[in-house]
């Protein structure tokens, strides 16, 4: 039996071509404060149920226009115009809408608002895919919210927002300064720091009344050292093959799962 | 408590543009016996180390050299030129392998192989990073081999070998003409069918001795008419939150640990 996690690739570097959302420059944190397109049907339509989106304009072609609720305003528009508004590559589905982001909740707020729950803490997670994927593994089984750094990870993109598949609406992204930082916050504040590493114990308990911080490393480099010293224990999941290690948003919904169903 | 599953985007219609591994024709399958470029550290190292693998020309830039094991030879290049060999996009970190395609084994192989094991379904799961990624978790947890349509669904490519991190030397790719009698062979040869469908039951057991074939659908449509038909029972993954439904790798991963778990 071997050892699970989120260990892969190692390195990781990328071609620019195939990455639409990479910044021109890595270190260049994008303006959160910027609109986003938002854009396929769940992302789109999650956004339009959420009061808390402020709308700038959405537009449809005609067939996805008729799936919209009922007085929704759109502008018509043929796919290939739609094309135009968005990143190439952008797999819209006929419908994008442009939005202010969200206003998304400080630290503080948010230790405060998931308290004696689960929170996932990503510790250089760059890719949007695998971190949209996690939002809405983390919506699904009922993380309150995600904490990541400003830099190395992915702003909210559309991309993003369609891998989330409408989780982005539900489950709070807080990008802070520092991570090690914000998971000694989370830990005074009464949260368990776990961090996924194949070299782990089996995550065989969790406490059922305080809080979780799942912590996850990137896919290659895992943990970065500050962040694994300040983990209160290193957990790994139960595999048995060959290959080990799981995809970074695979291992996060397995270990978000097993979490749950072990504090049932 | 809302239910789990691999449900999501409607129609899921992608731009080809995004999508450098679609088929120029939706039902031209590529032949199958075509040597494919794997590329990418992980992929590369364990197709190297498959005796299986009839390797047919290794290329790596001079930093990638230095990992291979003592005694491979490979043509040192330039990253660039590697990119030039390779479809436009292919993250290869220095390494690139043409290899001939592995031998797959029968359906009727692959049921005597697995016998008392784990098998996983494909119905019209289409996008590669996905099924890569399927490929992967199958491995982790122990699953010994995906069954797969010849056509809508990803031919062997690097994008597959890549997202699938070394797990296609180790899990069969069996690919059939028409999933619904490879699904009745299966269920002859004493395998339960359980599909994974939001409207399913809570998954709480599975036979300990008998094989299990795990079935999953398309995000969108979901599982065929027919495929559901065929299938011994469906069941759901326990979610929590407001998005209910998963990624479909990701859901994947969460059923095979589950199911796993539930066997030792």
């Amino acid at each position: 039996m071997t050892m699970a996690n989120a260990r892969s690739h190692r390195g990781g570097k990328r071609n620019r071509g195939s990455r639409p959302w990479a910044s021109k420059f890595k270190d260049e944190a994008p303006d959160p404060n910027a609109p986003v397109w938002i854009y396929g049907h769940h992302p789109v339509a999650e956004a339009l149920s959420n009061p808390k989106r402020t709308r700038l304009r959405l537009v449809a072609s005609r067939n996805a226009a008729r799936d919209l609720p009922p007085g929704t305003d759109a502008e018509i528009m043929e796919p290939r115009a739609i094309d135009a508004l968005l990143p190439p590559g952008a797999v819209h589905q006929g419908i994008a809408l442009l939005a202010e982001p969200l206003p998304q909740p400080s630290l503080e707020e948010l230790l405060d608002h998931a308290r004696g729950g689960t929170l996932v803490f990503l510790d250089q997670v760059t890719d949007p895919h695998n971190v949209g994927a996690i939002l809405r593994s983390a919506s699904a089984f009922g993380a309150a919210g995600i904490v990541t750094t400003r830099r190395h990870a992915p702003p909210i993109t559309g991309v993003l927002a369609k891998a989330a598949s409408g989780a982005l609406e539900h489950v709070a992204y807080c990008q802070v300064t520092n991570l090690a930082e914000a998971l000694i916050a989370a830990k005074d504040a009464g949260f368990l720091a776990l961090g996924l590493d194949e070299r782990g114990e089996a995550l065989t308990s969790v406490p059922t009344k305080s809080g979780v911080a799942l912590v996850l490393g990137a896919e290659g480099s895992g943990l970065r050292e500050r962040t694994r010293e300040l983990c209160d224990k290193m957990i790994r999941l139960q595999t048995k093959g060959a290959i080990g290690s799981l995809n970074v948003s695979n291992a996060a919904a397995v270990a978000l799962y097993a979490i749950a169903a072990l504090r049932e």
